[in-house]
Order: structure tokens, then C-alpha cells, then sequence
């Protein structure tokens, strides 16, 4: 194991502030932080600050730096992947030159492996759009936009019904990103899920990550999923594999609690506010897992769980000693 | 059948005036509306002025009443039954003394039996609280508001999640007249639902109508009734049998839409907005219907929806003539 070195705190101030924004944003999909996630690595390679000159502190830096993404985004996978991977590759690097290189690299392939991602996963969502039909879309999955505007783009028509999402209305930033471009959109709140859903031929939705348990997502999305097997429409999850977990750190999106004044800023005494931001959908309530690799079923997912290296810094044991 | 005489417009604007607050309320519950509605046919009937001094006059605007108060809030049964009630009682009124007296009394009557069934489901419901349980309340009702003071007040322990209730947010309304009482309440957004139910001993809604098909409440109501037969929580509707209405009548409530611009105020072009304000809950998602009569199953309820004449001036197909 490293020996614990403490980090420069004006080193963690600067990396702070460039993780600041990505923990503050409720908008967002996890493929979709995870890029700019991987601006904020690249900005503290470049960093060529006195205080990261030498190769033991670049290397803490980007360690900090990856579990810094983690904390603040605990329920997003490819937050967890992208440090790992960065971890890995830099691992047994000695100069800078090598550390920054082998960095690139692995920020590259992650990088491409999202967009590649993507491009499948629209191809194959493609196919469970039925012309002229309308299909439930929930919360903000960069994923799901991109595949249902593949799917327009590629002459299929259909409407989209999707709801607000509180407390951060994500729900509107997918309804106006449809809409701009050109799919006709049906938005309402989200407990009219149930007077919508029956008229729609599937629901898709993103993820945040994935275990054996099942997918975690956006809070309501465990609704969405019990609604949707009452009234016979099939549920989809649009996401690549770079969302698998291993199980223990599935359950840190519990972790996640915002402030209770985002939901009611003026509660009276007496009223606890609970301001969680994501929930758990088992596998049994999903039509399948649409990846890269195919559409997943529940026994497919196995190999997929432990299919990846962990590296020391970011095992959870090893988190809670330091 | 009466000829219809076309009622003075100084006189319909005096009425429309009366009656735009209880049009525009979605914080109150039926039972809530149903009382201030009395207050309305009160003004009606003590309105000194010219145009309304004459018997046939005054018989015209207490219809005219009826009919603009179940226009209001077509969902919401007490004020179809009050406006009823009023109508058969001064059918064969000849004098505006009898017209007023017998009012009076049709008025008098209806308001005991909302006190006195609320008296009565809150002892009933009493038995349904468990000590030191949590219990999950929807939306705004002053039956279920009751039912849970009342408890608390016989010194039971109990503390009280719910939620928003959007877009009208008519659940803060709830956590803040609960908390007032000394109820320990726990409040989050309605998507959340699936993470609180699970902890809840059982759920209470209140309703607007009761037909053969179900319960109608407000919207959220059918997402909140299968999220707890999926966890295996008790959800009773609390209500008095004023609730019940002949079948035809209970999807009146499909016609209460609401403006989009009270769900999104900005909404990009290509966004239609969906604001309708019920559901419709059926009787196999429901532990019981909690009336005045008892606890409620499905079998029950044949004798409810037939045991009161509809006035003329009320039958739907009467209405759409005129």
C-alpha cells in the first residue's frame, strides 16, 4: 500500500474548485459528467503550478482527484471507472512525462469507449421505437436523448412524453432538448405517470449504475418501473457497460442526501424535509438493459460485475481508513 | 320539464363571483369546498336585490348555483350531492318564504352530516394507526387531517410522511396544519414515494368520488395505490357516502384540465403541456373505503351509488341539452 502522504491544501483548494460545479449539477446524466470529468483530470495534469512538479505529487493529485469525482457524484459509475482506469494506467509511472501520457491514454479510451457506447446504443434503441408511437422517457439521460434523436434524425416518427423529475426538474431540460430538436414532446409532473404511461408502447430511461441488485437511477424511477409492469409497458434502461459496480459500491448512492431546502425552502417547525436523489430499480421490474453488448437480461449481467481491477486508492475499505 | 328561462347576466355575475374561489382553490379538499359552498347558496338566497326578488327568480339562481358549483370542481361529489339536496328540497317551493326556509334546512342537514360522518370516520380510523408507526397521507383532505389530529389529540403517537402533491403543492398545506397539531411529519417530493412507503404501516388518502370503478383523488393517487399493494401497505380512502355519484357522473372529473402554464410557466415550443388534476384509484388497490357506514370493501358499495334521486335540472343528459 502507498504510504499516506498528505496533499497541499492549496492543491486540493484548486482541485475543489474545478469538481465544484459537477457535484452541484442535479442536470445531468453520469456519461454526461464523466466527460466533463475528464476535463477536470486534464486540467489538473496541466496544472504546472511549484506545488505539482514533482512526479509523487502529480500522482497524489490525480488520486485526490479521483476520489474527489467519486464523493461527488457517489451513485455515478463512470465517475468510479474513469479514476480507476486513470489509476491503473499511471500506476507504476515514475516522471511526469510517462504519468501524463499514460493519463491521456486512458482519459482517450474512456472517452471513446462512452461515444462508441452511445452509437450502439442508439442503434439498438432504434428498434424498440415503434413508428407513430409514443414513448415515456424519464429524467435526463444523455444516452437516452441521443438515442431518440438518432432515431428521429433516421425519419422515425414519434412523441415522447416525459415528466418534470423534482426536485431539480432535469425532466424540462429533456423535454426542451427533444423538442429543439424537432420530436414533438407531452411533459406533465410526475405523479401523472400513471395517466400517461398506459398510452405509451415503452418507457427508456439512463442509469447511474449498475449490480447485482439491479439499476440504480434518478429517484422515481422505482415508480416509473412498478407503473409501467402494471400496465404492461415495457421498461428499458439505455446504458453502457462502463455502468457496471461491484456490489458494496452500489449502496453508496444512499450516500447522496441533498438539502432539504431544495425541495421546500420555507418548511415550517416540525416538517423534516428527505431530499434523496436516487433509488433502486430491481431487475425483475425491467424489459432488459440496452448496452453495447446487447440488450441485457438479468442473467446475462454476472461477468459484467467482475470484469474490472479495482485500484487500491478506490477500494472502499481502503476509503475509510484514510 | 321546467322551460328554461334565461337567468338576468347582472344576476350570473353576482353568482360567478361568489363561486370563482372555490373554482380556483386546489389546496382544499372536497368536504373542505363542499362547506364553503354552503356560504354560496346562503349569499344566493339572502340576495335582496331587484332582479332576484320574484320566486320564479330566486328558484332559477339557486339552479343556476347548483350547476356553476358542480362546474367548479366537477371531480368533487359534496358539491354535486349539496347542490342536489337544495334543489329536491325546494322543488315545489312556491313562496321565496318556503323557497328560504326549506333551503335552509337542505343546507343545515348536509352540514351536519359532513361533521358528523368526519366525527365518526375519525374514530374508525383511530384503530388504523398504529403506535410509534409511520403513516403516509396524500394531497390535502380535511377528513384525513381530522382523522390524524383527532388521534393525536387521544394522545396516540404516530408521526406522518407526505409529500408535495404537485403541481398544486397542496401537501405542504397537509404537513403544516399537521405539524401545527404536534405531529411529527416528514415531507419530500412525490417521486420519492417509493423510498418512504416501504417504512409506513399504512396509507391514507381522502377522495372527491366514489363510483362503481373506484375512487377518484387526486392525480398521484393511482401511483401512490400500486407503489404500496407492491410493498404491501394498507392504503384506505377516507371518506364520508356523500362521496358516492352514479357512475356517468364520475368521469365528469376527466374534464377538470388545468392551464400547462401552472406546470411550466415557460414551456420551449414543441413542449404540450398535460396539468389534469385526478385519478382514479380501483377498489382492489384499496385496503377499504373508511365512511361514516363502516369500513368499506368493493361488495359494499352497490347500495351507495343508487340511493338518491338526481333533480332534473342536474341529470347530465339534461345538462347537455340546455
Amino acid at each position: 500500500m502507498d504510504k499516506p502522504v498528505a496533499l497541499d491544501p492549496r492543491v486540493q483548494n484548486r482541485i475543489n474548485n474545478l469538481i465544484e460545479p459537477i457535484a452541484d449539477d442535479l442536470l445531468s446524466g453520469a456519461a454526461e459528467l464523466a466527460l466533463r470529468a475528464i476535463t477536470v483530470f486534464q486540467s489538473v495534469l496541466a496544472d504546472q503550478e511549484n506545488d505539482l512538479l514533482q512526479p509523487a505529487q502529480k500522482k497524489q493529485a490525480l488520486t485526490y482527484t479521483a476520489k474527489a469525482l467519486i464523493d461527488a457524484q457517489p451513485a455515478m459509475a463512470p465517475l468510479f471507472h474513469l479514476g480507476n482506469d486513470l489509476l491503473l494506467a499511471i500506476d507504476t509511472a515514475t516522471t511526469n512525462e510517462a504519468m501524463v501520457e499514460r493519463s491521456n491514454t486512458a482519459l482517450a479510451k474512456f472517452e471513446n469507449r462512452l461515444c462508441d457506447s452511445a452509437a450502439t446504443i442508439a442503434d439498438m434503441a432504434y428498434d424498440l421505437i415503434d413508428p407513430g408511437e409514443l414513448i415515456f422517457a424519464y429524467s435526463f439521460s444523455s444516452t437516452v436523448v441521443s438515442c431518440l434523436l438518432n432515431a428521429r434524425a433516421r425519419g422515425r416518427f414519434f412523441r415522447v412524453v416525459c415528466t418534470e423529475a423534482r426536485p431539480s426538474m432535469e425532466g424540462r431540460k429533456l423535454a426542451s432538448r427533444l423538442a429543439a430538436g424537432g420530436i414533438e414532446v407531452i411533459h406533465t409532473f410526475d405523479n401523472a405517470m400513471g395517466l400517461v404511461l398506459g398510452n405509451c408502447s415503452a418507457a427508456f430511461m439512463g442509469c447511474d449504475c449498475i449490480a447485482r441488485a439491479g439499476v440504480i437511477n434518478k429517484v422515481g424511477s422505482w415508480m416509473l418501473a412498478v407503473a409501467c409492469r402494471e400496465l404492461n409497458v415495457p421498461l428499458y434502461a439505455l446504458s453502457g457497460t462502463e455502468k457496471f459496480v461491484t456490489d458494496d459500491r452500489m449502496f453508496e448512492f444512499e450516500r447522496h442526501e441533498r438539502p432539504g431546502v431544495e425541495v421546500w425552502d420555507s418548511a415550517p417547525k416540525g416538517v423534516a424535509i428527505l431530499n434523496q436523489q436516487f433509488d433502486l430499480v430491481p431487475f425483475n421490474l425491467l424489459a432488459g438493459l440496452v448496452t453495447e453488448k446487447g440488450v441485457l437480461k438479468e442473467p446475462d449481467i454476472e461477468p459484467y460485475l467482475s470484469n474490472f481491477s479495482v485500484h487500491r486508492a478506490l477500494k472502499l475499505e481502503a476509503a475509510e481508513v484514510s
